[in-house]
């Protein structure tokens, strides 16, 4: 391997147990609402029974065992961070039925096999194939050890084989690749798992071929012009620089080519991934750290094309994914200015999708909600517990429960805190096991301390948000200059971060036209937001006052701990109903209360926005 | 016929010759440009051999005899503005080959008959067969008198026996209606050219037989939430309160219901088209009279989701429509609120549609432009000579030709000067002939004087528009408190408008949060924009001065009599070129030049912005 790639690793799921107001609450509330909703959801709408292969009317469509797959993998999750023995069972009997789908030569596909079988491997770009098969991979390793694991990991491993039989350059295999991403980074993780290097390979080959000419998909499926942009084949992946077509699996190319440079040292290949993302989150990212401007084709559009209303979409399965890809780039690179976009996303784009009950999700996450219009999440204003593609919270299912792996890496001596969450740990570095504690109130409070509960040798790396301008740090009392302390650690050792964290406003480069004029507020990583029901006015007829000193203050009816953001402000006094006057407003002081962007909509229907007039 | 309708009456096309210095050199342009480049492609596209019904393949497409058809009718409407020999030959040697393709039942599609005759009247949803009926029905009644013209009149009479044959609520007949409306208004067209109550019935049921339930289309091809929106068949016609769906189809399809009210005295039909019109241009309108605020589905979203970028629409044949729409409703009921969407949609919405030129088109018209960008019409920032579905060149091929007619409304003894564009006309008002001359130099200058040129009685009645708050009426130069004349009328009498026409600025109602913080300019009825090509910096970095005294000023490269509008700005200094910052940026002085919304991009690609921060 190239030694210019680092390789950082994270802790396993369920040696992270959160102590925090944010993520902890979280966590809880994806094991005890969402996973179960999820299960019952997959058992009664047929996703389960479709293994059979019987009874197809209603039972099927082409992504339902993707669904299967993401739920199973968050239920192995899950077990590992508090086992418990009726979801033990829901596991094991679920393996059973996906394994008892399998074909002869590995094929594992409830779709196809059981309503579609002349379509097996004919339509790439529609029928969601190799994107389920990625899944049910991602499933598998995350389900290995557990009991009744190795079942269902042997046959992805035969799936695999066989569709590594299929797809290449080779002699006698056909070429190939997904409409939707996601196999890539499968095969890298069923590589690490297994040690096959076939699946690296096979990893590979979907991603250089992808984009290439001829195309490998028949003229009729391809047959309107930027259908090729929306898959991310447009061109070679290698030759693009933008991140561009649909979100969410643009974010999983990403994460597959980093996946795959990780192993095979081809620092071209992350070079090229970096530079995508370096487009993605300087020119295309909204400021929650949600991505794809367009609900057309779930997509992204262009440079600077950033718009706030029902028109946006920054789908929430696009934020988990840019967590995925961001956590990566940074393991591969060490560049902090990564874990600035993950921790956006995590605080901000991706928590905002799932309702603090753990069983209502928006699809798309929008900057600006009229609550009384119906073009926003399939229908309403408010989140959904359901969806006809229930892709995101499946995706929260597998996600949430993975949230402790994110806030760590760790090298053979090295320790870096992504994110200073609240938590107690017990992680694993070059061999040494390491108990650590993190306390504190972040997000909300900028004060944090390490504690070291063990003794042993390793480099512990605090971090500097991107977002902070003035910070101090302290090793057992005394102020340090340094962020990383690399020495020999005696239990009780304490290192004490403060980061300085003012409310900000913030403004958008004025290329982003949607926000001109307007300003956001955060505070450390978390972006503000105005709901309506917590001001005297419309949120449409305020305008905040720029210069003035921002109070925190408690809220009620949200998560304890929670501070919201109150200041003066100015209500325009419309001159006319009309749709566009010649007449000059006038304006009346009042009293604005911002509360954080993922909390909004938890006390029922709001309008809200992020970015608010100003004067 | 309930009298609370009236039926104001339009000059027939030709007797209304422009000598403005807007709307004439846009005929002019259409009948030299716009018609033979369509002319050209609709032959060298196989849409006029395909009438043979031979030789499918690559000649034909479901939607192209509405192309045929539209461009027919701007022949139609050109020969009768300018005799030519050579157009008169092309015009009945396509209606030749038309005919030749009608079936002996009267049916006549040259898609259906030569590509897909087991679909005839089978999918109503998406083949756009009584759309393209529609067409050809107002192709005929345009070209009625024409020398070649009878054939045609007679074969859609004959097509419009048999649709009535197929389709209604009678024993032996079926259910059915458009996926996009058109036929309704055609129908009511033949209807009052043929005398033939047969064809107003069946534009009645079709009408009101929308949007009933059981649906008439099968399920697999409605088979996603908001199509029936999509469609305006969510509810019966008389139930619908707001505009929704596809834009152009929507106007379309309430030109019909006026059409229809017109004809029945139906005054619940034309409320309720009234209502919806209400909320159109309230609530759903761009300030250029553009309509339908998504790419997706070409559609209308939600009351005051108008945003600006490449993800609006406001297609050009939607506005073209809406012009058609209001000038129905104002002749229906004569109130002049109509006109002024008229009048706003004509001289911007519909006119930014195509170049000076005649000859190259947008198919969306974006209120700002990044000129990088190839999000905008379908792959440039630059208007296109045609598109992969042309329905925009064509719309103009067969609109401009029309704009005399919606100058002036007629009735037995009353006169309305809709627009006061500056034209020499010849009327008929109550069999009296009545010559008249506008001069002046309408919209740029608010003087406007009118010569009656002969002897007769009538009443003359001159438009305030809503946007002017002072003006001054001189009949043959004594002062005159009203704006309407009933007298005997003198060779030579003159009136004279004076309209007051500063530079105002205008703002949006605040729901319309996409503008918010932001101004717009108008002069009289003209939207101006900045392009960046006049100004010396980036558009998206300039804020004007609000209140300042506005200067107008004469501008090369642009028509004779064209005025910009110029003044004080700021620039901002950028102080970071991240995505998001929280620096404070300055302000330095600079300068602004504006040009009417209708003629941008006829020098060159530019950036350029209707809706412009300001300080």
């Amino acid at each position: 391997m190239n030694t210019v790639i680092k390789r950082f690793e994270h802790p396993e799921t369920g040696r992270v147990k959160f102590t925090d107001g944010v993520f902890a609450p979280r966590v809880d509330m994806c094991l005890k609402s969402t996973i179960p909703a999820a299960v019952n959801k997959a058992e009664s709408s047929g996703r389960i029974d479709a293994f059979d292969l019987k009874n197809y009317h209603g039972l099927r469509e082409y992504f339902y065992d993707s669904d299967t797959a993401k739920i199973l993998e968050g239920i192995a999750y899950a077990l590992k961070l508090y086992p418990d023995e009726k979801l033990q069972q829901t596991f094991q009997s679920w393996i059973g039925k996906i394994v008892s789908c399998q074909q002869p030569d590995g094929y594992l596909n409830s779709y196809i096999s059981g309503a579609a079988p002349q379509d097996r491997w004919e339509k790439l770009n529609t029928l969601h194939e190799l994107y389920c098969a990625g899944h049910l991979i991602e499933a598998a390793v995350a389900g290995k050890d557990l009991p009744g694991g190795k079942t269902l990991f042997d046959a992805v491993c035969r799936y695999a084989d066989h569709i590594d039989s299929i797809f290449g350059l080779e002699e006698g295999k056909k070429r190939g690749w997904p409409g939707h991403e996601e196999i890539e980074l499968a095969l890298v993780k069923l590589y690490r798992a297994s040690g096959n290097e076939r699946y690296l390979k096979l990893a590979s080959y979907f991603i250089d071929d992808r984009g290439t000419e001829p195309c490998v998909f028949p003229a009729d499926e391809w047959n309107f012009e930027g259908m090729k942009v929306v898959r991310q084949a447009d061109k070679p992946v290698r030759e693009q620089d933008d991140a561009h077509g649909h979100a969410v699996r643009a974010v999983y190319l990403y994460t597959g080519m980093a996946d795959v440079a990780a192993e095979t040292g081809d620092v071209k290949l992350l070079e090229q991934c970096e530079k995508i993302f370096d487009n993605l989150c300087k020119k295309r990212m909204y400021i929650t750290g949600g991505i794809g401007s367009t609900f057309y084709y779930e997509a992204f559009t262009c440079d600077y094309d950033l718009t706030n209303g029902s028109l946006m979409y920054a789908e929430s399965c696009a934020s988990m994914g840019l967590v995925q890809l961001a956590s990566r780039l940074f393991d591969l690179t060490g560049k902090s200015k990564y874990l600035d976009v993950m921790e956006t996303a995590l605080y901000n784009g991706v928590l905002s999708g799932i309702s603090l009950s753990g069983d209502k999700f928006f699809y798309s996450n929008y900057l600006e909600v009229d609550e009384n219009s119906s073009f926003y999440n399939f229908g309403s204003a408010e989140r959904q517990p359901w969806f006809s593609c229930p892709c995101c919270p499946t995706s929260f299912s597998r996600f949430l429960p993975q949230l402790g792996s994110f806030i760590y890496s760790i090298s053979d001596d090295e320790l870096f805190v992504n994110i200073p969450a609240a938590n107690e740990a017990e992680l694993l570095i070059g061999g040494q096991k390491v108990s650590l504690e993190i306390s504190g109130g972040y997000p909300y409070d900028g004060k944090i301390i390490v504690t070291v509960k063990n003794s042993g040798r390793f480099a512990l790396n605090l971090r500097i948000p991107s977002w902070c301008r003035s910070y101090s740090v302290r090793l057992n009392g005394e102020k340090s200059d340094s962020c990383r302390f690399d020495r020999l650690w005696e239990a009780g050792d304490k290192v004490e971060l403060l980061l300085d964290m003012p409310v900000e406003v913030i403004r958008s480069n004025p290329k982003v036209t949607s926000n001109s004029g307007r300003i956001a507020l955060k505070r450390g990583p978390l972006v503000y937001a105005l709901e309506e029901i917590d001001q005297k006015y419309p949120v449409r007829e305020l305008l905040i006052e720029e210069k003035q000193e921002f109070k925190t203050e408690k809220i009620s009816g949200l998560p304890e701990g929670t501070l919201a953001v109150c200041g003066r402000a100015y209500h325009e006094i419309l001159p006319s109903d009309e749709l566009y006057f010649s007449a000059v407003p006038e304006y009346e002081e009042t009293v604005f209360c911002a509360v954080p962007y993922a909390l909004w909509q938890n006390r029922g229907k709001s309008s809200m926005c992020v970015w608010n007039r100003c004067k």
